[in-house]
């Protein structure tokens, strides 16, 4: 790479024009956007982005799962695309630095490259990817391109099939185009993706970027203690057999031993509920679930084995019985170590502050991983906020971002 | 008091037989009743009773709040009548023993006392009072016949205006029958009841009888733990505010409390939520409601401060913000020093083995304590199961109660 290459920056007046004219597409009035996936707003967000890439003249591109791409041939023909992006749909009521950051930085890289007439290994495309949140099917549009979505998944999303079918005629898609979205793997040199934390870490190190080692495998168990249901008046505090008790030990120890023994860990204890439920009755039955992440899939293997031992020891010391049933889960993906190097190098040509550190939330990188180099870096989350209008990323941390993407874009993988 | 009414038993064939008929009314096939109040089984079992008393040659009688009663003119004219009694009705799907007994157990004694030509001191009254368990409203007989229910409180039924009205209406009762049936105390020279433990103090020491000293009074706290909603995966374990947590915490607590500082109550935690309540987010909610019962006014007072300030103590050590909320309570009665005395002289003279215990329910004498000397005993139950099929009290420990509420009326308090 040359001096005038490894100079480049992006022009961050126009990147902050773009993002505050995209903030406004769905604006909820207290800083925050509502842009569900496929609905009015996320679909004007789109068009705005097309229109935006044909007006400083880069190919645009929607393919059948709904993926919105604006390309430039800055490759020799017939070389693959390296992929930039995010999405710029978001949760209900969400902010408006999730996804939306990723896919305005991308763009903007786009703009310099071209603007420097660079010549390049690769060609580059900016790509806003569908329901990345999950309000119907999550990861849809990066999972289709992967090849890995199938018919049976389309036919189970969580927004139930009649709101999906026509979410998606809305949008002019089919269960038909999404599934023929998939691409050949040669065709893609890479993906790399800038989005917010979402969490404290980098604020805690002080940090300007997060280089992601991986993304977080989940597991989900739920978790049921039985008891006794007696009389709470009449029955002794020694004799009653309260399910309750039993809930509250798992809480408060497996906070404690993830904390100790799993330090890249975490669990949470997001749903409870008693059975019989009355205010009189000593609880029979407390029903949990255990959500715990880990970012490789030994330590998320033992984690589960030690949670499972964790319940029934609880259980134990209280004469309760305990049930454990899994749920679901995702295995954890490490991400590209050629993809990390390019991101961290360009980190260190710009000066910046970098951390290497696990994503604890899952990410369209995650889907990607499978058929291509895949890398990410996170900017940080002031107050750690996130999918709430309180989320906020100072400017000079989505700059740096958007300069890190640009560089690892032009220095390639 | 002679030897031969010293020696004055029940007739236990004749007992267990009216005892298996009534079980029948209403019988769920698992050794359980369901006679809800004013329900036709329970309008059953209250004819049945009426139809025993009069073969038998008593007096028989249904006040305007629908208590039926046989009573048995054994004082002088004009003397007051001593009450011996309890209630037909159940909980849905509860036991045979829970009430029954106590009014089958008043029937025998009254006819023991007729049969052998007894005169005493007072009048004897067996009565049967209307929905003891509450299934429309709480103690509606025996507070009806204390003076102390108000129009008010029968336009706040626990089941519903318009259930509640269909049931009098079933019954031939109305709002302006129930209030005309409160009785002038100086009519009623005292109130003895003999009911199952529903726990397993009596078992535990090995008793016959459970003389009860008063019936707790009981106080609820709604108590809301608030910390902040985050993205469960990418919120570390140190960084988060889990409302959860404190719920936890307190749970563990507020029972090890009670048993070290408050022997002789309880604290029950029989509903709890969290909010949002999603799996993947951190709780922000957590909402519960610690329910306690004392013996005596002071400490149902004092436990009321320590378990408020364990509520705040928890909270602090976490930084979570915690409220709390009076929500209802009833305030404990003692019960007649006179009563406890009778109860406790006839068990000695029938040479059972007693002891002094406070009642962990409520019962139909925490109301007649308000306008007369009221006492009740208990007899053990199996298990310590209440309110289920379960319910279970041995014959012969059936047949001590009856004969120690018979020795306790021919005593006179």
């Amino acid at each position: 790479m040359n001096d005038t290459t490894a100079a480049l920056r992006v022009d961050a007046e126009r990147l902050r024009a773009r993002f505050d004219a995209l903030a406004a597409i769905g604006a909820t009035g207290d800083g925050g956007v509502h842009r569900p996936a496929l609905g009015q707003d996320h679909l004007r967000a789109r068009q705005w982005f097309l229109d935006e890439g044909r007006a400083i003249g880069l190919d645009t591109h929607v393919d059948g799962a709904g993926n919105h791409s604006a390309t430039l041939a800055c490759g020799q023909a017939g070389a693959p695309a390296l992929l930039l992006g995010s999405h710029l749909d978001s949760v209900r009521h969400g902010g408006r630095f999730d996804g939306a950051l990723g896919v305005l930085a991308a763009l903007e890289a786009l703009q310099v490259v071209k603007e420097a007439g660079l010549e390049l290994d690769t060609n580059l495309e900016a790509i806003d990817f569908t329901d990345e949140e999950g309000t119907h099917l999550g990861f849809l549009g990066s999972l289709a391109v992967t090849g890995a979505l199938t018919a049976d998944e389309l036919g189970r999303p969580g927004s139930g099939v009649e709101v999906f079918q026509a979410a998606l005629a809305g949008a002019e898609l089919t269960d038909t185009s999404i599934l023929s979205a998939a691409r050949d793997p040669k065709t893609i040199a890479g993906y790399l993706e800038l989005h917010i934390e979402q969490g404290n870490r980098l604020n805690a190190a002080v940090a300007d970027i997060g280089v992601v080692t991986g993304i977080v495998g989940l597991r989900r168990q739920k978790v049921t203690y039985i008891g006794r249901a007696d009389h709470a008046g009449t029955i002794s505090m020694t004799d009653r057999l309260d399910a309750g008790q039993g809930a509250a030990g798992l809480m408060l120890a497996a906070r404690g031993m993830v904390m100790t023994a799993f330090p890249d860990s975490v669990v949470n204890i997001g749903v409870i509920a008693f059975e019989p439920g009355a205010m009189n009755v000593v609880p029979e039955r407390a029903c949990l679930t255990l959500e715990f992440r880990a970012p490789v899939a030994e330590d998320l293997e033992r984690l589960g084995v030690v949670l499972k031992s964790l319940v029934r020891a609880e259980a134990k010391s209280r004469n309760l019985e305990a049930e454990v049933e899994e749920v679901d889960g995702i295995q954890p993906v490490q991400l590209d170590q050629r993809a990390q190097g390019a991101l961290a190098g360009a980190a260190t040509r710009i000066g910046l502050k970098q951390i290497a550190m696990p994503s604890g939330a899952g990410h369209d990188a995650q889907a990607m991983a499978r058929i291509c180099p895949a890398g990410m870096i996170f900017v940080p989350s002031a107050g750690g906020f996130s999918h709430s209008a309180r989320e906020f990323t100072e400017w000079d941390d989505c700059v740096n971002g958007a300069n890190v993407l640009l560089q690892a874009a032009v220095g390639g993988l």
